[in-house]
């Protein structure tokens, strides 16, 4: 397949590469084979070798750009979307998010709203993800069979949580070690296209045995593993009480087998350590960074430029519904703000209360995120957790978007253009969505009810 | 009329008015009578006095919120929305804002994109806002010939520029107020419903002779003024390299006779002085508060509960185009957010560089913003610029908008429904919309070109 448009990608945080009028060529395994500003001779149908008659998709005028990639968010809080927000992490767990998950041993609801989720999802151009289900096994085996009837390639995880939480949403270590293991062995062969990730909620909800079994299974199996971390300074307190023998939150997760190297996912990560940094940067792990949940909950500005510089894989994430835009392209945009508002507090020295050094630090000793690095973290940034997801070099998997903006009042050139979608774009600007070549019908239009 | 259906409102900042199956009166005048949980007798047809013969709208099971106010957007930016986050102010108006309002001379682009920006409001369910033009004084017309026509009662005001911007977007004193009074004197017959405001850019693009003339013209004709104060520090530099005489930006507007009491909107307002906040309170100057415009362009983040606590009005608005989203309710959001940060940064004793004073001040010294603050600074607080607007209670204008938010998963009660609206939704929930009592239909749909 070939396809035309006004083509936009980052290969690198500090490059977006814009061709307009261009065409990205996609073999018949899916993958990208190049990007031109005019079409190889090579590429006719007369000369070609794996293509046989390719397609030619005619985009003329319409952005063409890679799918968003979302590392972190909570299929089952979808229903709850756009409430809850007067209250920081933990009482918020209490006395919404607890509440909320616990209608997915409904499995009529939970078909009801998984539905609605992939929906959504598709809708807004996140074709990949990783995502929290809930506790409870079967609600977690119906999201993965919508999500590979869906045409999307997410990855799902059952919630492992046996303390700490209400009963309804608790089950003993055993109980929940067996359910994560008889779904990872149900994927394997009824879920091709979404794989399992193996789903601590987060340390204060699973015990040192639990944590050590799902440690085990992962190992086991080679799967990915995702969390939170460092989120709130209440929650991190709570876990040095749990585990005062351990020194840092991250190390509790390492020692017991759940920080994979290049294969685990982390959530916020506002309050580490230089350790735990280092130690993140040693493990490859994929931090989700989720700007706006930052801010609902009150839990901080996670500092993205520092991360960066210091190695880490940064990325980021929606955290529905913590967050409460499903849209990547807004999460971009509030993460530029909240690095804006970083670059000033480290102006004017402040440092999560430590000493001020005003003067001292420079403005650009923590520039704020460009659009090219954001976009970046959105997408190829994210999509590495799925192999070659994220871009359109040669050998990537052609995931994509083609948007339409409409009119183009000023005559901008491509790159003013991505930058509009992401600020000013919504769902329906979203013309046509590629998973690995393949083009995705919408999913469960019918189940809808309404035009979100 | 008589509208049934599920109605919230904001009498107080801390009170929301919530009715399930409530109804709103109206009476021919197209103000509220009363809301009421079920319907009096009196308002039967059969006993009805001002009404005659009152229509039922059923709009059981939709939220009946009042419209928003939006009391600072720029029309002739809505063509950039989206573009030009990579600087901060006054680079951001040489490089972007300068340049696009210019198109604005050529009569056909202003008619085909101030359509498109009347269209937006009504479809974001703004439907009384105070915009700047630009210093074209037609295309000005042209915006206020469109207002009329669509229902909306905005105030516009044709943007007074005579230093310090390129010479294709500046007019001597004398021509701009001519322009201005002519404006003036053609709005009070030919817009009934469109007031004029009397709009200097900032202080650093009109000069004193300017401005003197503006506050003549507006306590001659009696009209409210809008203008930007105390945004970015360089301007806040810059207004006192230009009025070296003047203690402060706030007093430079009051001394040309700027600061009409009640009837003055300043936007930004981040960078006070005790002494400014105080003169802006007893002017009873509306302050514009743009969380996202002050994030775009990394402006800070004005303390919006100091200045509540000092006794300010204080309203939330777009900021259209610094502000990417001409929806407020995402600025509603945004708003919170920043106040959250905001709550962070005090508790942590940052104060824009000052002593840092960690431990002495409580984390009750500056709470964040509650929805119903926050609804009520969208709504009633900025409705008070046009009268009696921006609520339900006895007298107030019915301008209301007619939200249908599809499911209700999680059979919420009227509360945290508006809230749902206001953090999750968009203009495809708002079903109905109207100012003073009449239903307004979509105005210009047929130019809109694409579904935005």
């Amino acid at each position: 397949m070939i396809i035309k448009g006004d083509i936009a990608y980052t290969p690198s945080p500090q490059e977006l590469v814009t061709i307009e009028d261009g065409y990205v060529v996609v073999g018949d395994d899916g993958r990208v084979m190049g990007t031109y500003s005019s079409l190889p001779a090579q590429y006719t149908p007369a000369t070609t070798g794996t293509l046989t008659a390719p397609t030619l998709v005619d985009c003329t005028g319409k952005l063409v750009i890679p799918a968003f990639n979302d590392l972190h968010t909570h299929a089952p809080q979808y229903p709850m979307l756009g409430n809850g927000f007067d209250c920081e992490l933990l009482p918020w767990l209490e006395r919404y998010t607890f509440p909320a998950e616990r209608h997915f041993e409904d499995p009529a609801f939970a078909d009801h709203w998984y539905r609605r989720f992939v929906n959504r999802m598709w809708r807004v151009g996140t074709l990949r993800f990783s995502a929290f289900a809930s506790m409870h096994t079967e609600a977690t085996r119906r999201l993965m069979e919508l999500c590979q009837e869906s045409g999307l390639r997410p990855v799902v995880g059952k919630v492992n949580m046996d303390r700490n939480a209400p009963e309804y949403l608790t089950e003993s270590a055993d109980d929940s070690l067996a359910g994560t293991e008889e779904l990872i062995r149900w994927a394997r062969t009824h879920t091709p296209n979404v794989g399992y990730v193996v789903t601590p909620r987060f340390v204060p909800s699973t015990t040192s045995e639990l944590m050590r079994g799902l440690g085990e299974l992962a190992d086991r199996y080679d799967l990915p593993v995702q969390s939170h971390l460092d989120e709130n300074p209440g929650e991190v307190a709570w876990v040095r009480d749990l585990h005062p023998d351990i020194p840092t939150y991250t190390d509790v997760y390492d020692r017991h087998g759940l920080l994979r190297d290049g294969r685990t996912i982390m959530a916020h990560c506002i309050h580490l350590t230089d350790h735990e940094r280092d130690l993140l940067r040693d493990r490859h792990v994929f931090v989700a960074h989720c700007a706006q949940s930052n801010m609902n909950l009150s839990s901080g500005i996670m500092p993205a430029r520092r991360w960066l510089d210091a190695g880490l894989t940064v990325t980021i994430a929606s955290d529905v519904a913590a967050g409460q835009d499903p849209a990547m392209n807004r999460h971009i945009v509030q993460s530029i703000e909240a690095s804006k508002i970083r670059t000033l507090e480290a102006k004017r020295g402040g440092n999560d209360g430590q000493a001020s050094q005003a003067g001292q630090i420079s403005q650009a000793a923590e520039p704020p995120l460009t659009l090219p690095e954001a976009f970046h973290m959105a997408t190829k940034a994210g999509g590495r957790f799925f192999g070659t997801v994220g871009s359109f070099e040669p050998g990537y998997d052609f995931d994509a978007l083609v948007v339409d903006e409409g009119e183009n009042p000023l005559d901008l050139p491509v790159a003013d253009r991505l930058e509009r979608f992401v600020y000013e774009g919504d769902d329906r600007w979203i013309e046509r969505r590629y998973v690995a070549g393949r083009e995705v019908p919408e999913p469960f239009a019918q189940d809808t009810g309404r035009a979100e």
